[in-house]
């Protein structure tokens, strides 16, 4: 006999652009199954369970669950709430209360933990509870599955950002830095090589923080590509290091850190200007520009792979059958199989939660300057079909006439 | 009897997303009329004209050129290069030495005062040339033209990135500022107010260089929006200058300004962070972040303005035909005649040559902090088709169940 009850849905962490799609994928799929009694929707994640904020999402019509699929960020909103013990016994009475038996949360590392703690609670509590973790970040730094939901779109913003960066600095040459997010992953970052579709197109220089950041190295790789092309295209990582560790970016904040607290990566320029300010002042390059791609990265509307929706409202279906179907709790994760296709596993949610992928050695140059093939090989069917085209003038250049 | 040579076409200024439809739309136009016997492309604007670096791009395949047409940044390079006389004596060498006769460049007002210059020149000289200024900017600050081509698809960028922040901010609260380019007019700043679609939606507020800004004020909106909303997103133009003229950002690089000489308005987060930092100690509000959106506005590949591309295609070979079928010079003009179409004119160059369009104030709020609903039906037509749906959850609210 299979667990009969209701389910709720909820989203945690960063907004992505597909992140929706998981929703109504969950949300649809929860509704074949006549043991699923009703779906909420908890606002503000974990948050909305305590608080009893729960949407009735089987009153959605299917059409307007539609236009939320292709809508970025999260329709639910979002929490940074992580929960404990006490948290949960909060949520276990609210799931008795309404007889809740299913729980699917949509997040990172970080809500795959929260469901881990909520599932062994529930075993605790003797509370019968199927809970399952759908995958989403734009990060792409989560473990066993190939790669997450969110990633695909995000690589894409960076891949059209960077083609149109590339053509923009070939117009009005000089040095261009663009600091893409990721804290301790560089896979958006490493998206930025998808833009180099001719010799001599940018970027010339990526930067992650899986490589330690030597400011003499850096100035020197920058000093080489701008003596060779006149121009140079950098994709930095805000999340780099140096090597004890320590984030570039509080080199320039350590005196305001007293000040201020923390140190904050991303939705400030800090780290693009003081790189900027290194090349002008050691280079002695007039025209450096830097520009930090910021929250567009993850919320933009209207740049999405198709193949990131695809498999996004694919994890959040898996999410259901898994549940209902099999007796276990887990997260779903992405098996890559051929060039190009994927299987939806269930992996006991110990292997995820609260655990970092990082960037392979492989996809990484000797230098630590750069992607190998093999990470372009492995990123860009995740971008999804019908990347702009880049088109350049073939036309041959005449003879002078003149003797200037 | 028509004037009978080579025509030259060159890009000036910065890159917007569809120049090269106007380039492409010029050299397609050249190659019908007989009296224009070959089409070159000068690169880096008026500079490879007297470095006779010229492609002949009699020689291009209109497929190859259909693909450029859809590129963005500028195929045939740019220059921030100003002719004087004795540069344009330069040119004219150049000039009769190939038999050039007719001049198109594609530039903003700097690009119009070149051509006027050079036509100027031209008259003193006795040399029979057709020069026609095709208008491009991402400011829309031409004077006479409804708008500029390039505008359109900026717009249209910065609408689509206040949607995707709007709902971004909506899923994890704070306050948001986007900072967008336009040095002296507001246009592309206020084209953000296109993404408030449900109430409630951001940007809230939205500042202009057409009006002082004064730090009191803008602390006290952002205040009264957060008390309402719980958020607050902010367009803020890179522009923003206080009651003297005086730039905002120079507040913060002061102290840096003897140093660096010039102050530096795009390719840093600057403003963004010295606003940002406003609102954190002034109002204690946390979750303060700020995005300067820098080169993406004018460069991101595939965001793109379907009516933008037509009507820079249409303003290239408009330019032709003037240059060929009328005996005159000027600058081709776009005159909005409906909702929405448009009409093509010569305008004498002297009328938009170097002058700058500001915000008219009809189209900013009372307070200035925000634009009228005769903004948004100007820009509305102009941002294109099949702008991005935005989808939110209608489902009705559960009664709560448990006292918390």
């Amino acid at each position: 006999m299979k667990l009969q009850g209701k389910a709720v849905i909820a989203q945690g962490g960063g907004p992505t652009a597909v992140i929706n799609q998981s929703l109504v994928g969950a949300v649809l799929e929860s509704r074949k199954f006549p043991q699923i009694t009703r779906v909420y929707g908890a606002l503000n994640g974990v948050a909305g369970i305590i608080n009893e904020n729960f949407l009735d999402l089987s009153q959605e019509t299917s059409e307007n669950l539609e236009l939320v699929a292709k809508t970025p960020s999260s329709a639910l909103l979002s929490t940074r709430d992580k929960p404990d013990a006490a948290y949960c016994k909060k949520i276990f009475n609210v799931f008795k209360a309404h007889d809740i038996r299913y729980f699917f949360y949509i997040g990172g590392n970080d809500s795959a933990d929260t469901v881990r703690i909520v599932n062994e609670e529930a075993k605790l509590s003797d509370y019968e509870l199927r809970a399952i973790h759908v995958p989403k970040t734009i990060d792409n730094d989560l473990t066993v599955t190939d790669h997450t939901p969110g990633y695909g779109s995000a690589a894409r913003f960076v891949a059209q950002a960077f083609m149109g960066l590339n053509l923009d600095n070939k117009a009005l040459p000089g040095v261009h830095i663009g600091v893409v997010m990721g804290r301790h992953a560089g896979f958006l970052t490493a998206a930025s090589s998808v833009a180099q579709k001719y010799s001599g197109d940018g970027p010339h220089l990526i930067y992650l923080p899986e490589r330690p950041f030597k400011v003499e190295d850096f100035l020197g790789d920058v000093k080489d590509v701008y003596d060779r092309y006149g121009r140079c295209i950098i994709a930095v990582s805000e999340g780099i290091q140096d090597e004890k560790g320590e984030p570039i970016v509080t080199r320039l904040l350590e005196r305001e850190e007293d000040e201020h607290g923390n140190v904050q990566l991303s939705g400030t320029g800090a780290l693009g200007d003081l790189l900027a300010r290194y090349v002008k002042e050691k280079l002695e390059i007039q025209r450096v520009r830097a520009d930090t791609f910021g929250y567009l990265q993850r919320s933009f509307a209207g740049c999405v792979s198709d193949v990131d929706q695809q498999e996004a409202r694919m994890v959040g279906k898996k999410a259901v059958q898994f549940a209902v179907e099999r007796n276990v709790d887990g997260s779903v994760t992405i098996h890559r199989t051929g060039e190009y296709s994927v299987d939806y596993k269930l992996t006991p949610l110990e292997e995820v939660a609260a655990k970092t992928k990082l960037m392979p050695a492989e996809f990484i140059n000797d230098q630590g300057n750069h992607v190998t093939d093999a990470f372009k090989q492995y990123v860009t069917p995740l971008l999804g079909s019908d990347l702009p085209g880049i088109g350049l003038l073939k036309a041959p250049q005449l003879e002078k006439m003149l003797k200037v």
